[in-house]
């Protein structure tokens, strides 16, 4: 066989054909592709003759259809899967082909990998891809961590599939090895976030004012032609106007209310922990699903009590736009929380990712896509070095305008008995890094006593511990932390 | 040199010393000790005659000091330096002796490191020890791992040197390899939460009622006496009481607010985030540590806007009262997370974890300890598989008396603009699983919109998807997630 395909695609299952589909429809390129299962290749291959599919049966076929520098994007279910096609490629290709992995992999287990097979020479790609299968076909975010070298080949490739917004395509070189799966992850985590917003925004607006599904997805649908624009905001219009075919209900109403996950949420939150940075909108929001999904739990809980007055909004049009105030508010902190963590990743693992370059390329494409993406690649573009992101000129202007009603509902919400734990928790955490001053310092008083941690002091540098259970005088110590 | 020792000590500083002279200082145990450098065995020696310890300066007189089955605990900083002595012991050791390590161990590594040395026929056993320095010298509580054949020899020895609650040691064997040191990974967790609660509380009060430092501390000790009674709560007292002796001001505002931490938090949060247990308030309680100690985010976030009004409340003592009902009941909302983590931890790796004997141990010791704990392992005395601790009637019954109170609390702080992550979080927690219904079934109508993840429904089995893109009728499906 002639080597004539400039891309291939191992792992045809729905994200793999589409990816495999999108990438044959761009000019210029041609694509090999190759399934473990012989069938899924056929099928692919007689559904779309417009393709131009180059099919092939075994490695070494793949490998021989494949111009060099060989090029193949992995699409398979994240895990050891992952590994065994690795090998299989690291047998079949040669010095300076590149592998990318186009799965969900932990970030880790990417640099694992790159380490592993840049020794044989090849180039090895860990590249988040978001959008859904949906995107997939269409035009994905892209975020491709791995070598410059790579980067040369792959970069167009890349841009010739990606989504466009504004006329730039959404895919940027991120950074060196795990940097395109730690930035996808940290996507997926303020996807997490945001949904979980929404979803408190919804239930405030139905308990409070007693709208009907059908009622709040024409509020959603409002809010999408003004700053909370986005696919999620738009999709929830969606979701909460679609009735249920067999009862006639509202489907929200129909659909169990037990909230899965597929893990990155989680790995955003564990993440943020090593890395010592506060996400807690995304910690409350996996939490809350995580919550959701114990009945057994709930269904004992159910007992416990709550307030005793109903909850009714006086001015419904009023706590409507409170709620959106205090969503969009909120949605800053959980973007703010998530680009601190990006930032903290890149210090850690040694990677230069441009932050601003990464709100872009979420523009379209992905799952978190908005508008208001470009506010923040404007705030990385006046400075950046931004220590927070949420203290850019525009956001400031936006909690100006927001914080009252961020504060009212919240109330609203602890008074009424309705569960917000992203509301109130972006709240708390606004309040608590515009603090001049927190209880942080009777903490580290308390575990000077137990502990004798030892704790700083804000008239001299130095380490200090107060002997408790002495004579309570204090000395220099050295620094435990 | 003839065996004599029934116990030893590797690692003599503080925490080794001092759990060496609290085994020594037991009717029946002899101590051999060890340490890597010989001074400070010396020193151990020359200062604590009346111990009677056995000082050895090799490992193999070390274990030749030893009566069969010979049984050490390590005492050393966790990490690599604990798989180094373990190495050193397990050549010196033979089949049935006992290795314990005693320091703050990660579970997963326990498990690890038991699993290994069990091919040599010799017992490994994490065992977690609270209680700081004073608790290892005076009793502390002691959360042992390991295989039955080790608590034979090891629970009598363990029993001697662990504080005692009302005529009860404060040890137990948790279960088997890691489980001990999962229990105290958890212990710890709470102990954040715990802490978080309590600067809140603090913050609250001064700022809303400008009581002085001292005058809260009488507040506390106030609390100390009633259902709050613990060593936390006590030592609160105080450290707000303390007069910093350089300024002639309160200790607490001398102290730098940024709070360090050791890790354990965040182990706690990473591995419920694993195991799907909801652990909010301890989650929140390590974010706001990691908050503090950015002091170049903080400063830069100062400018962000607050409420306009000062925060001064009318009635100082209903005030103080419902301050005191939000952290009673916040404080059960964080220990029921947590008892919902050992629960889950003990399903996922096969211990047999009796959550009444946990609280128990925990009474004395310890740095959670607290009468209340006493209503935990009454709790779990008469309802051994209660699925939610919080759900006991005794706790019902404070959220019966307490919500009002904290929701008039986490009301007043985000009308306040007082960070109060725990409070409102633990609020969010409780008002979630208490709910008859959850926005969660938004976030499967948007899940199934986006990556058709699918979703169940409420009337009936099976696994759906709404064709969104199609023509919207609902169809059977897989179960994808």
């Amino acid at each position: 066989m002639a080597a004539t395909a400039n891309i291939g695609v191992v792992g045809l299952a729905v994200m793999g054909s589409n990816l495999a589909r999108n990438l044959a429809s761009r000019e210029g390129n041609t694509v090999a592709v190759y399934n473990r299962s012989r069938e899924k290749t056929d099928t692919l291959i007689a559904e779309h003759p417009e393709a131009g599919f180059i099919p092939t049966y075994d490695y070494t076929e793949f490998a021989a259809a494949l111009t060099k520098p060989r090029t193949a994007i992995i699409m398979v279910k994240a895990g050891t899967g992952t590994d065994a096609v690795i090998n299989e490629l690291v047998n079949v290709f040669e010095p300076g082909d590149i592998i990318v992995d186009g799965g969900n992999a932990l970030f880790t287990d990417t640099i694992r990998r790159e380490k592993a097979v840049r020794e044989t020479g090849i180039n090895f790609v860990g590249a988040g891809i978001s959008g859904g299968e949906e995107g997939a076909l269409h035009g994905p975010s892209i975020m491709p961590g791995g070598s410059d070298e790579s980067w040369v080949t792959l970069g167009p490739i890349l841009k010739s599939i990606a989504a466009v917004a504004e006329g730039e395509p959404c895919v940027t070189h991120v950074g060196h090895d795990g940097a395109g799966h730690f930035v996808k992850m940290v996507h997926n985590g303020i996807e997490y976030a945001d949904m979980q917003l929404i979803a408190e925004a919804y239930d405030l607006i139905r308990r409070g004012t007693g709208k009907s599904p059908a009622e709040i997805a024409d509020v959603f649908a409002e809010w999408n032609t003004g700053e909370l624009e986005s696919y999620l905001i738009e999709i929830t219009a969606e979701v909460l106007r679609q009735v249920d075919g067999e009862t006639g209900k509202p489907l929200v109403d129909v659909i169990l209310d037990q909230a899965g996950a597929k893990g990155t949420g989680a790995w955003t939150v564990q993440t943020a922990l090593s890395l010592g940075v506060p996400v807690s909108g995304i910690a409350e929001a996996t939490f809350a699903r995580s919550l959701s999904s114990h009945p057994e739990q709930r269904a004992v809980a159910a007992e416990l009590p709550g307030p005793q007055e109903a909850f009714q909004v006086d001015d419904v049009d009023a706590f409507i736009e409170d709620v959106r105030l205090a969503l969009f508010a909120s949605k800053i902190v959980a973007y703010s929380q998530g680009f601190d963590e990006i930032r903290a990743g890149a210090a850690e693992y040694g990677w230069n990712i441009d932050l601003g370059a990464i709100a872009k390329i979420w523009r379209a494409g992905c799952i978190i896509r908005a508008q208001f993406l470009n506010r923040l690649s404007d705030a990385y573009a006046a400075t950046p070095d931004l220590p927070v992101l949420m203290t850019a000129p525009y956001f400031v202007e936006v909690f100006e305008r927001a914080q009252a009603a961020w504060r009212r509902v919240v109330v609203a919400a602890a008074q009424a008995g309705i569960p917000s734990p992203a509301f109130s928790s972006s709240l708390a955490y606004f309040d608590g890094i515009r603090a001049d001053r927190l209880p942080a310092a009777l903490v580290q008083g308390q575990r000077d006593f137990f502990g004798a941690h030892t704790y700083k002091r804000i008239d001299k540098p130095g380490t200090f511990h107060t002997l408790w259970s002495g004579d309570r005088t204090e000395i220099e110590a050295e620094d435990t932390h």
